[in-house]
């Protein structure tokens, strides 16, 4: 089912600035027994989002009662919530009044050939780069073309992840996911202050590290640093937390830091 | 009239990675009696574009055949063409055969208040930064939230551009144009191996003061320097060659080279 301002449709207008310009936001929402998971962290990025970039939010209610609608007798879904600047304006300029697009729909469950979360996984390093901005950085936008060509540079199935580095060399996060790894039992990820995603299970990381007295730091890393990591794993909203067995030819153990956090990260899921 | 894969419609599939992920391309060119101005040019610049994106453009003839169609009886008005990669593919990962989506649209004139032209333009610095990445600098790619942002910095009608720089404080162009400047006879052009977009009237002012042996230099020019110039003007395929008789807080005088340049332009329009 999609939903587009509330209507059933499949279309938009080819005016809409999201189709445009790229102008606006989006979330991917792992549903399980027609619930979508977290879904009050991700309403609240969005709408953070859309503070950033100046679009009218729709109210969270209404994107909560929505999201409901879309995902009832669902089993196991994926739910994708795209907010637009609607249409209007001259040029880039944005209308001084946006009536903003929000767009819901559900798609498969991605299936992964083998358990990525308990036997891990294999990554190259991206030859494509993240360019730095601090106005988008941190922002789920719909201007993804960098993420599109670091995806496309492999083809091999037994790679499941591309890491990427910022135009300076330091890495930065997964062409869809966030990265951290452990060295000597302290926990960091990299600093998303001028690239990057601030992913929902990112978040929820820190803060269940905070809270146990290990925060995670922030750090900006080179290839080798990492390499030389203990542990390494990424996660996103979909996958949850894969960890890395291979990263280009380094090879890594699953530790039992990520093994704690996996816990950790299904007992809230399961928690709602 | 818009015109989607060659039918007459307004909307296109939510699904399509356009806007999905700003995954795709577009040109705007001139429109004056029912003739699209530097159309090959503008069609060039696509095909290249969809090469170093990998998306399957379509043939330039269909494009050229369906552009004419949209633009019979017109006297003045503007014409976009957009090019996707279409639907399909694994999240960011392009399907391996893509079906692009083009869509040709027609669009009034923008009117301007007085003759920009002849009498030139106000400008600011925008604070919003460009970031760097060569695999994307040169398109003009849908990703466009930097440029979106940098408009949004001004509301006074006494400005009519914003000129951009990059992260490391390098002028790059502006909101919606190239930009020029004239220093001791010579001509420059900021250098855009790693942002901006590579504008068609660009290219032919290059090429016009390179067969009259006055090659224009690209050069990495900080605030300063621009504000050193002699003469300082904006161009793009909308809007012409605009002097600047302001930027920030510095005068410019309207010189001879612009206007021995918007001379030769417009004898080349009124050319074909």
């Amino acid at each position: 089912m999609i939903l587009i301002n509330g209507d059933r449709k499949q279309h938009i207008e080819v005016t809409d600035r999201g189709l445009q310009y790229g102008d606006g936001l989006f979330e991917t929402i792992e549903v399980t027994d027609s619930t979508p998971v977290f879904l009050d962290l991700h309403l609240k990025r969005l709408q953070h989002g859309c503070q950033r970039l100046n679009i009218t939010c729709p109210s969270l209610e209404l994107l909560t009662s929505e999201a409901r609608q879309v995902c009832q007798n669902t089993t196991h879904a994926v739910l994708k919530i795209i907010v637009t600047r609607g249409t209007g304006g001259r040029g880039y300029k944005p209308p001084e009044i946006s009536n903003s697009t929000r767009i819901l729909s559900l798609h498969p469950y991605p299936t992964y050939p083998t358990d990525f979360k308990l036997a891990g996984i294999s990554a190259i390093f991206c030859k494509t780069r993240l360019g730095s901005n601090p106005a988008l950085a941190g922002l789920k936008h719909l201007n993804r073309l960098e993420q599109i060509l670091g995806r496309s540079e492999w083809n091999d199935e037994s790679i499941q992840e591309g890491i990427m580095l910022d135009n300076q060399d330091y890495v930065i996060e997964g062409t869809m996911s966030n990265l951290f790894w452990i060295k000597d039992d302290q926990f960091f990820t990299p600093s998303l202050l001028q690239s990057g995603v601030c992913g929902i299970i990112r978040g929820i990381i820190m803060d269940q590290l905070s809270t146990r007295n290990s925060p995670v730091m922030t750090k900006r890393i080179t290839q080798e640093e990492l390499l030389s990591a203990d542990e390494v794993f990424v996660c996103n909203s979909i996958i949850g937390i894969w960890p890395l067995t291979r990263l280009a030819s380094t090879t890594f153990s699953i530790g039992p830091h990520t093994r704690q956090i996996q816990s950790w990260l299904q007992q809230l899921k399961t928690q709602g």
